[in-house]
């Protein structure tokens, strides 16, 4: 059988975590052709430099599925419309383009037989569309509350456990990679809601005319900590969604928890999901919600079932 | 297009969560065609009489779908071969049977063409078949524990918060519906490793040669699950399951966790399972994991999935 080429866009840490899964020599079945990268002299290791180019055109249009993990919506939105219009598959990490323009993509991947698979762009590693998708094709979901941001939470968890404040906290953060130097898309809560919105639209449809709440962490002091310490609670930066009557309500905001409850429990870079079911009840879901290995075995998985499943398959009918 | 048409073998508490289920408005592409039963004069709410018959090979043979829902491996296994045969997909919630013969009906699904969808048969309503086989097929899976037998967990968690001894907080279990009439195969631990072994086998690849370790909760008695308490810990039942450098290794038994283990926390008749895959590390679900309506949304999944794709899909790959 002919080897599924893979055309990489993309070669940071995610990018290269990939590369470096898909060395085994059981997904043999899967090749990378070609890599787009914008500087090809950078050191990449693990990864042969004669895939590199700097042409996104001959990557995407040479291949079986495109794998984006560029993020941002510009190039990556051109590129992975490019690719859908001409048939191609989709794997992509990329929150921000799914939150803002999903329904656009889906529609344009079912016109053109395409597919798309995004099991990474929401809780790393956590197989949790996988879970809302299909896993729970045949129940109603009621609600989804959550952790889905590892760098609020490792700052909050921070200031609970070391006693430290924001700025310190934060600083703490991007000293062991759970920050960006720029970190306003985390602590703002905007990453958290693009996550939210792509997990509430899978739930419960679109949710164009949802009510949204969104607060940030950048302005939690210690004193809010040590005060709900005092009351055996802890402050968490929560996401949730909920039918209600009129659409779909959407928030993320700082929620004084109870020690007892489960979300409580969730530390530094963790994600967790509690999904109610009307037939299942309260599912929960923990695990590490971002990182190189954790979201690039998400993609992974993504290209694996797309490589081994005849087209055309609805893999992600309820977007559409 | 035409509905799918189910063959329903066996109506009982998950048979009539799954008709219940199926009502839905959404689902009408899927229609129960015929109903296995043993009599058919019992009442069964929300399930047409007109469907019932006593004839097995009439349900099987005039469907798309078989729903196996009797249990037990002796007529469970010769419908379920005969189905396969045939080429119709099986959806079955039947652990006992897949962990004795599994290996042979996938190679006959393969064979024949047709497909096997079980998320049913391990924790009920938790997508826990879905996660390890697709959510985690680009990693390696390094071990597997949990908490997989509600009703050994329920009989522990009310020893342990009402102070009662084995029989009573059995016969309590048996009044809520928590345990069966004879509960040898959950106390034993039996059913605890027939689920073990579809986790391995899924996650690990054949586990012939095992080395397996079954212990169960029959004799457990209060001074054990008071004296883990004076150390702050708790008494559970626990599966799990890792590669050794001989193979695999398989042990259900008792086990005293320290009060902040993640499996400490589950009570009652609730599932939990941790995975640790390579890539990802740890991940953590749990949820109701048996009962009606739970299990029956499994199935529905199955079944949506199953519907929802063109044959021959190697669903399940890795237990061929």
């Amino acid at each position: 059988m002919r080897p599924v080429r893979i055309g990489l866009l993309g070669c940071g840490v995610v990018g290269q975590g990939f590369v470096r899964l898909l060395a085994e020599e059981r997904f043999r079945h899967v090749r990378i052709e070609r890599v787009l990268v914008r500087d090809r002299a950078k050191t990449r290791p693990g990864v042969d430099p004669a895939l590199l180019t700097t042409d996104a055109i001959e990557v995407i249009d040479d291949c079986d599925v495109v794998v984006e993990l560029i993020g941002g919506i510009h190039s990556a939105g051109a590129y992975v419309r490019r690719a859908l219009r001409s048939g191609h598959d989709v794997v992509t990490a990329n929150k921000a383009l799914l939150a803002g323009s999903g329904r656009e993509l889906f529609a344009l991947a079912r016109d053109n037989g395409a597919r798309i698979g995004f099991e990474a762009s929401v809780c790393g590693g956590i197989p949790l569309i996988r879970a809302i998708e299909r896993g729970l094709a045949g129940d109603s979901i009621e609600s989804i509350i959550g952790i889905v941001n590892g760098t609020c939470n490792y700052i909050l968890t921070r200031m609970e456990e070391n006693g430290l404040d924001f700025a310190s906290a934060l600083r703490l953060a991007q000293q062991n990679g759970f920050a960006e130097a720029d970190a306003t898309l985390d602590v703002s809560g905007a990453d958290a809601l693009q996550k939210l919105q792509i997990l509430a639209e899978l739930s419960f449809g679109p949710t164009t005319h949802a009510r949204i709440r969104v607060h940030g962490i950048d302005d939690v002091d210690r004193e809010e900590i040590e005060q709900a310490r005092s009351r055996r609670c802890v402050i968490r930066h929560v996401a949730s969604a909920r039918r209600l009557p009129g659409g779909v309500e959407l928030r993320v905001e700082r929620r004084e928890l109870p020690e007892s409850h489960p979300l409580a429990a969730v530390r530094d870079e963790n994600n967790a999901v509690i999904i109610r079911g009307r037939a299942v009840g309260e599912m929960f879901f923990l695990g590490k919600g971002a990182g190189s290995l954790p979201t690039a075995a998400a993609v992974l998985s993504d290209v694996l079932e797309i490589a081994g499943q005849p087209k055309p398959v609805a893999l992600h009918a309820n977007l559409t």
